[in-house]
């Protein structure tokens, strides 16, 4: 079976239509069956399952979709924990929820820090069951951010570039990524981040998947390439350390034997993905 | 030659580690190949030949990056033009400039919306060389937004599915498209557009090519996708009409025959892309 991304799938049905129509939504939140996201140290609470906790509803605020008949609320949150303790839930969290927790998690931290209007600096208000933010002095209309990160394998003559960030665990090393900037293609702004931060060209930049990485609310478009060279040119400001791998280097790492050159990307990260289809091709 | 989106290609040389020097970006603004872009009715102004049009620098706020040796630049600008004006424009755009037009006015459109912190409501200043504000009240740092939108093509029986916005000139049908959403992969997104917009659902969904669309900055993620069945629920509300249509309507169209049973999306489209691409697979 072709490894899937985690956080991949449709998880709710977001059902878009009740947006608009605020009557509806308080309808929903009137249902018997509704539920409200359980929040526990700044981030969603999980149940020893791996699933979601939910309680009644008592803040709607942000109408996240229907789980079957059961409309599924967030409350507002004011602190929303990063780095280290997010990834940390990763281990514990189920396939299955995964799509919500990453959903609610963006939406709640995009409002966390987006109270004001910043077109003209007046204090906002939530519309459209928390999936817009509206000001009520210059009507601008906000929507909470997805932003594009690609994330990419160059190959070389059989071999794999993979880079080190500062603040990597001891010994990993993973697929270089970056932001796409404005006035970019995918495929460009692959090009464009390997060349600043490996010093190298490529060419036949090729999608292979994507996955949302709610840390804060990233799309992340995994790609292949070939580079048309393996002379590195490392921007020291970027990474500690990039360097080329072999397939058997790639295999053992994923395999996590012993004797791997290095430790690979942990499962939940598209660039594990990368690394286990690039194996499976 | 396989077609490739407008708006594609390298452009400019956007010196990224430059931005967090701003003596060296001073020193780009006084150097005599220095150049500032030429804003004409709130748009980037062209030249007769498709060419962007360059002045010598007397706002240097936004650095766009090098041209071989030469800096460019961009100034605020208050007012940017929306719509009718700005899709005209692109007819005389020619293709070598089109990615450094895309940049800059997403990322002039940008400030001129962003001039507050989000975050506390506070006046905001323009740092690292126009590719981010800070927030000197609070410390939030802000960059411009690139919203991932899927745009895509759903085939049954070797017919595709086009559909009809309401502002549409007559007779126009285009791919279904929609912004991808926090906690959601490029396929989740296609799957719930279709579904949304058209009732239908599908599988087999395939990236094929992206752009970006500086109206006001998005990245069109193009693709196709298999429908499981060719009934149609369409959502009047978001669509004018939706309907299937044959190899030979699609082909009628893009060649521009007076019998073709529909207008095609405008040459610069991703969307006139992925049709073109159809017909040639």
């Amino acid at each position: 079976m072709r490894p899937e991304p985690f956080f991949a799938g449709p998880g709710l049905d977001r059902a878009d239509a009740a947006r608009a129509e605020p009557e509806r939504i308080a309808e929903f939140a009137r249902s018997p069956l509704a539920r409200e996201l359980v929040w526990r140290d700044g981030l969603p609470a999980l149940d020893a399952d791996g699933s979601l906790q939910w309680c009644e509803v008592s803040d709607s605020s942000l109408f996240l979709g229907l789980n079957g008949d059961a409309p599924c609320f967030c409350g507002c949150q004011r602190d929303i924990a990063g780095g280290p303790a997010a990834f940390s839930l990763l281990a514990g969290l189920g396939i299955a929820d995964a799509p919500l927790f990453a959903a609610a998690l963006s939406l709640a931290r995009w409002h966390s820090r987006h109270g004001f209007c910043a077109t003209c600096g007046h204090e906002n208000e939530i519309v459209r069951g928390g999936w817009s933010r509206k000001c009520p002095a210059c009507s601008a209309e906000h929507y909470p951010r997805v932003d594009p990160v690609v994330i990419m394998l160059a190959e070389h003559d059989g071999r794999l570039l993979l880079g080190r960030q500062y603040h990597y665990p001891p010994k990993r090393y993973s697929a270089l990524a970056g932001f796409v900037e404005v006035g970019e293609t995918i495929e460009d702004a692959v090009a464009r981040e390997l060349k600043e931060e490996a010093g190298i060209d490529v060419a036949d930049v090729t999608y292979v998947a994507s996955q949302p990485w709610p840390f804060p609310s990233s799309l992340m478009v995994g790609c292949t390439s070939r580079a048309l060279s393996d002379e590195l040119t490392i921007d020291f400001g970027e990474l500690e350390d990039a360097r080329w791998f072999s397939r058997r280097d790639v295999a053992a790492a994923i395999q996590g034997r012993e004797d791997a050159p290095f430790l690979p990307p942990p499962p939940h990260a598209i660039a594990r993905t990368l690394l286990e289809r690039w194996l499976a091709a």
